[in-house]
């Protein structure tokens, strides 16, 4: 995902405070004996580079965990917070549940990476290229462990620990609905009989299981108001969906200008993303076949061939249909947050109302 | 490990309840179209064949979870037992940390086998060789997730939620100390420079950590003696450790009547264990640049290369030298039981008989 400067004003509000408890949460547990282990972790987060030496650093855009303490502030850390000042110091209670979150995420990415043999992430080489598949397999296992080692930090701080066990079923849970997508996304690698509804399901678990947790954790750490963390979590599903539509459209249609993506990067991937998906479904007879062609082929995807893809797409008005599949889901988000019970404090307010710009951001690629 | 029949009647004591409660768990979330997701969790715990045909089975022998069950009785389980029935419905309090455990250790095995590249298992192929690398990584992970998912049951069973997060807390700790000890343990196999001080730093994090851990979830869901907490941990960790010398032993000088395993297997694997490691410190120079030949080269080791070694291990003692250091932690193991605070019920006393036979059985080794 590229994130617009309209965006990232709202994602730069709490990335110093969840960046420094990320940091303080590995930092913690190094030795000399194992920094070769931990600074695996640290050069996956973008900390370090190769030698292990500290780097000018752009820290990713923490999406989940800014979802996480967004989700708290409208649920209720209004009652822990000074509005007349500008102390964010009422965060504390749920950063150990931030970093949680964000850590779990990286420990996918860094097993993903594995399991799709992608030897770069954003621009650097990915964990198994630099240290071998054994070791990258072991990192990504320690940060798992270590994801929910940071979680209880929060009965520390105060959580109650019938809360705090809620919490650690949430992303247990979702942790496991993680792993049933990503079972699903590799077994559809070599079928092309995928319809949209099974990728609906997988895109489900795959992105919006956690996106959905990071929400529900927070509001809980928040309220005990049942239909406010209900309605948070059904934001947050729905935003994690809408983000992997949108990835999906980007990856079609973008432009170089626009987004720095290769246009069409995913044809000549031969993603099976939404488009093609919904193509297959509805294209003729002749048009289906010459995506089966295309999309088993060994051999490269050629420029022409990707001129044919598009045109099929055309054809069966996909973009259309994607765009449509997007309005869906952030209408979804929007009727989410109207349903959250509403309460007039500054910090909830502000909250919501940066809920909406994420919303309004992917909005966006709904329209021309 | 190989377990004689002096011991199996200890392991099969609480082996039907286990091997029940894990299938409950895995079975629950089985559906149609996650069934060979949840069918590779099955065939690696031995339940079914490649084809996911239920099979006549041997459930393994539960090392962990019956260790967490008898500390549980040894610490307090028989304030809730009828002491003058056989009913052990009293063990379900504990029944979802055994699995909690049982899973975790399993999952460990599913990563290790792709880590260390191994091919079979307990004489089955491994998850990665039948279903590839990408599925068993991310089966494993799984497989993680499911096991601290299963724990959380425990507060169904009306154990107090500050108890469940002490017991999630010490799984996630005892879980990032097994990945730091499998960090060690891949970087000690390019290397030949490994003391026994490091081996031994390493097997008390990849072995010591998950019995400790069994053995004080046990305890802390039986009792809130810390003392009985504390000594219950220490005979955990010592047998750990124990179990794993034992192995070593047996891998160098175990004959095929005795265990059915290969004479010298160590040997001809290269493992860098106990045996080696002792002979490498202690050898004259001559030996030491033998031993460097051999467990450096790249050709498989020759028959008489291995008596070579045997020789060399007859000069420096070693195998007296592992017999006494595995002496020691068997009496570290009996200290640490003796000091657990005596209660006369029957359940406790049993517990801990069956705990003295595990020593015992360990112990045996020690002699000639």
């Amino acid at each position: 995902m590229v994130i617009s400067s309209i965006v990232q004003s709202t994602l730069l509000r709490h990335q110093r405070v969840i960046d420094s408890a990320l940091r303080a949460t590995v930092d913690e547990l190094t030795t000399p004996e194992l920094a070769p282990f931990y600074g695996q972790m640290r050069y996956h987060l973008g900390w370090v580079d190769a030698q292990l030496t500290p780097t000018a650093n752009n820290p990713g855009k923490l999406l989940r965990p800014t979802l996480l303490l967004l989700a708290f502030e409208a649920a209720g850390a209004w009652e822990l917070a000074n509005p007349a000042t500008d102390d964010t110091s009422y965060l504390q209670r749920a950063l150990p549940a931030a970093v949680a979150i964000e850590l779990t995420h990286n420990f996918t990415l860094i097993h993903d990476d594995i399991e799709d043999g992608d030897a770069e992430r954003r621009h650097r080489a990915t964990l198994w290229k630099l240290w071998g598949v054994p070791q990258a397999i072991n990192t990504g296992d320690g940060m798992f462990a270590l994801a929910r080692l940071a979680l209880w930090k929060v009965v520390e701080q105060g959580v109650d620990a019938t809360i705090a066990v809620r919490l650690g079923e949430a992303l247990d849970s979702a942790s496991l609905v993680l792993a049933e997508g990503q079972y699903l996304d590799i077994s559809f690698e070599t079928r092309l009989d995928i319809f949209v509804a099974m990728y609906l399901n997988m895109i489900e678990r795959k992105t919006g299981a956690l996106m959905s947790c990071a929400a529900e954790m927070g509001a809980r750490l928040g309220t005990r108001n049942q239909e406010t963390i209900a309605r948070l979590r059904d934001f947050g599903k729905a935003m994690g969906i809408a983000f992997q539509i949108r990835d999906d459209l980007l990856g079609v249609w973008a432009t170089t200008a626009e987004l720095g993506k290769t246009p069409a990067g995913d044809i000549y991937r031969r993603k099976k993303s939404l488009p093609v998906l919904h193509a297959l479904e509805h294209a003729g007879e002749r048009d289906q076949q010459l995506l089966c062609t295309i999309y088993q082929q060994t051999a490269p995807v050629a420029p022409e061939q990707v001129e044919q893809v598009l045109a099929i797409f055309e054809r069966t008005q996909t973009k259309t249909y994607c765009r449509e599949f997007l309005a869906q889901y952030c209408r979804q988000a929007h009727k989410a947050l109207a349903g959250v019970p509403h309460h007039s404090s500054p910090v909830a307010a502000r909250a919501l109302e940066d809920m909406k710009t994420l919303v309004h951001f992917v909005e966006a690629e709904t329209r021309e």
